[in-house]
């Protein structure tokens, strides 16, 4: 057993109910997305809200606070340290702030959503200005309860990935957006543009249940373990952690376009391959789970993108692509290679390629910093977004709707989130690049062979769980800091030979 | 709001918790049974149980039942009484009985689902003796904390249907086994039998989308409210009650026989209708849910007889059959009624017909009450279960797996539950007498036209949910006690006619 301390075994055993909870939570929530029937959102919420209440109960009982500070002073091991490490960073939100504006926050976050909602359908940003405006207030509130030291906005990055603060993300996002905003440019006006960005026919009929086979057999093809969980349907693809042995995902399937339910499902499984490959003594305990957003988001990015979007990979599943679909047998390698490429400035976040998206999180990243130290007012939102937008990508939003509300993440207080969407990017480039010198994963790809590159994941990042901060296990798995070189290099090579730049 | 009490709403707000808990389990043990991946099994486990023990201790909470004791000499109205009535009897098995051997049946039974499973694969009883053994000793104890009148077995049989007891169910039990041990030997040697018996071409596949489409539909038409509910397949079909507006249900398809997943269908509409169907004001509270097992089962059986295996639905539901299946559009009318109500004395109970199936209860009823009072032996029990089941059926299972060890129940330790079965086809006769005389519910379902009998069943029973005993609420409804008359009537009026006898 890793823990051998006797006082942290008892805050184990006493964890063990909270990480018993939060799954509880992760099934009703699951089922909410895929199962449930529309009646029964009322008394979900109730139940949800239950569960949240004696997780809270459990966090703020004041022996486990003192069970923490009982153990400071201890020589502990690498597992222990963790073991007090993570719970104290998740204990910050209960222990410092106060609970009415817990309370507040959630109360603020359920009116908002559905304002939200209402204005983006309307696509009428001043319907939703002054929700967003009293969670702002809210999240000052509680991170000047959590403290920081450079930057306020530190404490509510923090939340999401241990160590981040502004001053660090924004090094790398200056630097990306000097390299991305020259370098779409350029794109944009390269004569192959036109050419590569054209793709098929659009008139055709993907079938359903093709589609979902396809999926069903490269996720297997990737390593994702089917006894383990499961492959649904939801608007919006995700992954969800029942435990390490119940990972489900879902995707969707877009009848015009094949390549919609074949790269969320890619992605999907590269969140769950993590979560089924942690170490099994972890279970239960503070260390089980992805360690941050911004290394499971580097999991879910290389799958999708440096297996997914690669020559190599192409250059496989379309054997499989010709076996279902008509249209795709006249298209050679490097036409079907494009298609799966193609780079266009776009106003929505989640249709963005692997180009410009970098490009979104930062115009996110700028304004949430603004508004967290008050430097700009809520209601001057939706100009100050098409400004920026403008800025980054040469586009101007028409409306509010593919403007400042096409994201849901602010109606749920989410602040400090959008950063790890880029880390991920940056990481699984990072990641990538070190792969490669001790296997030759173009070959491995290509022939369909995906065991080695898992096990090299398994070895190098997923068996840790939470054990290393992302710093810490980036440095383990590179031998360097986080650099985001490698992914604007791993950009530049792979579309300058798309695009003929 | 129907409570007036200061201290009653005190208890609601305590019991709400305690309800939010068992629905919370209702969507583990759903998820469990219709989406869960094989490995999932041991965390899920580890869930449930601790919910469980979540809702032990909100019952073994000194303060709730100093709550209870102290409304004991208020005047309570009709509501409040019943509140404080469901709270005892429910309490009784968590205030009454001391904890240790709760816990040992928890193990026991555990482990006895195994050994059962392993048994009746391999069709040796001895492998499950041991375990069945010491279950119905742990039972007996219970029994005895929780005290009985006239028989130990009444413990028992009132946590499954309140105040029934073993003389009064023992006297139906005489009074069916009489009738219908006579008239099964009857239809056995009726000219008619093997004429009636022998259905269409078994060659048929019924296709899996046709027949679920049909069930669909059928539960549509029913009433079923698919906005709070929904249909799924499992192994055994099942209703799963995650809240008033969440009620789901599963059937099962068998692509050589289309009446299995209708049938199963209707049966499943029958019980959720009755769920969907209780007074909202109830939500959370005791009252909540239907009063018991032989009330839920009597609608079920309403719903898959009295209405779904009638004349008058076969008149109606043939056109739909018409539309999907060939083979259906050359059978009359009353070759397609015949096919829904072929009787065959049979060794499984779960597959028995409407005429043998009360004499499969009494067998499994008698045995149980032997057990509890220790007239019998365990390991005597192959040879006493094939005796009985010659002496009522005229047949002999030729091995412990179509014999004894045929139902999962007795190694979940549910010992007088099987009686409720028996008393919902009672129940559903006298019901059906009854709303005969107020509608013409033969014109009704031969048009298909299902409304004003689920109003007529809303009304009088579904809205009552929890409110009435089922002695009470079988008088209020047809105005005299529980009658077997009815239902000997029901079999022999309609028997008699299939099989000319």
């Amino acid at each position: 057993m890793f823990v051998q301390n006797k006082k942290i075994q008892d805050i184990l055993n006493y964890y063990r109910e909270i990480s018993y909870l939060q799954k509880i939570n992760s099934v009703l929530d699951y089922d909410l997305n895929v199962s449930m029937p529309p009646k029964g959102s009322e008394s979900r919420a109730s139940h949800a809200a239950y569960i949240e209440e004696l997780i809270v109960n459990k966090w703020k009982n004041p022996k486990f606070k003192e069970m923490i500070e009982d153990v400071q002073t201890l020589e502990l091991n690498e597992f222990e340290k963790a073991i007090v490490r993570n719970i104290e960073r998740q204990g910050k939100m209960y222990w410092r702030v106060p609970e009415q504006i817990i309370i507040n926050l959630k109360k603020e976050t359920s009116i908002a959503f559905v304002k939200w909602s209402e204005a983006k359908s309307k696509s009428d940003f001043s319907i939703f200005s002054d929700s967003l405006e009293r969670i702002i207030n809210l999240l000052i509130e509680i991170a000047d309860h959590i403290g920081y030291k450079a930057n306020r906005y530190d404490a509510l990055l923090d939340q999401y990935e241990p160590d981040l603060n502004f001053e660090m993300f924004n090094n790398i996002a200056q630097k990306l957006r000097t390299f991305l905003s020259d370098f779409v440019s350029e794109i944009v006006n390269s004569k192959n543009y036109s050419d590569v960005n054209s793709g098929f026919d659009t008139e055709v009929y993907y079938d359903f249940q093709d589609q979902k086979r396809l999926s069903e057999f490269v996720a297997y093809k990737l390593g994702y373990d089917f006894e383990s969980g499961r492959l649904d349907v939801s608007a919006h693809p995700f992954t969800s952690n029942l435990h390490r042995t119940d990972v489900r995902i879902t995707t969707r399937y877009d009848l015009r376009d094949f390549r919609e339910s074949l790269t969320s499902t890619i992605h999907e499984v590269g969140h769950a391959l993590y979560e089924q490959g942690i170490n099994p003594e972890f279970d239960d305990t503070p260390l089980e789970g992805g360690v941050s957003l911004g290394i499971h988001e580097s999991q879910s990015r290389f799958y999708e993108n440096q297996i997914g979007r690669s020559k190599f990979f192409i250059k496989y599943i379309r054997y499989l692509l010709n076996l279902l679909f008509n249209n795709v047998r006249n298209q050679s390698d490097e036409q079907l290679y494009r298609f799966f490429n193609q780079v266009r400035p776009s106003f929505i976040r989640t249709e963005a390629d692997e180009v410009t998206y970098n490009l979104h999180i930062i115009l996110r990243f700028e304004i949430e910093e603004l508004l967290i130290n008050k430097k700009i007012k809520v209601k001057d939102l939706p100009e100050i977004w098409n400004d920026k937008m403008h800025g980054l990508l040469g586009i101007r939003p028409k409306n509010d709707r593919e403007g400042v509300l096409q994201d849901v993440h602010w109606s749920y207080g989410y602040i400090g989130y959008f950063p790890t969407y880029s880390l991920g990017n940056l990481y699984s480039a990072q990641i990538a690049n070190k792969m490669k010198k001790e296997l030759d994963i173009e070959y491995l790809i290509s022939r369909g062979e995906f065991i080695e590159i898992l096990n090299w994941l398994r070895k190098n990042i997923h068996i840790h769980g939470s054990l290393y901060y992302p710093n810490e296990l980036i440095d383990r798995v590179t031998g360097e800091d986080l650099n985001p070189d490698y992914f604007i290099k791993y950009i530049q090579e792979k579309y300058s030979d798309i695009y003929q730049i």
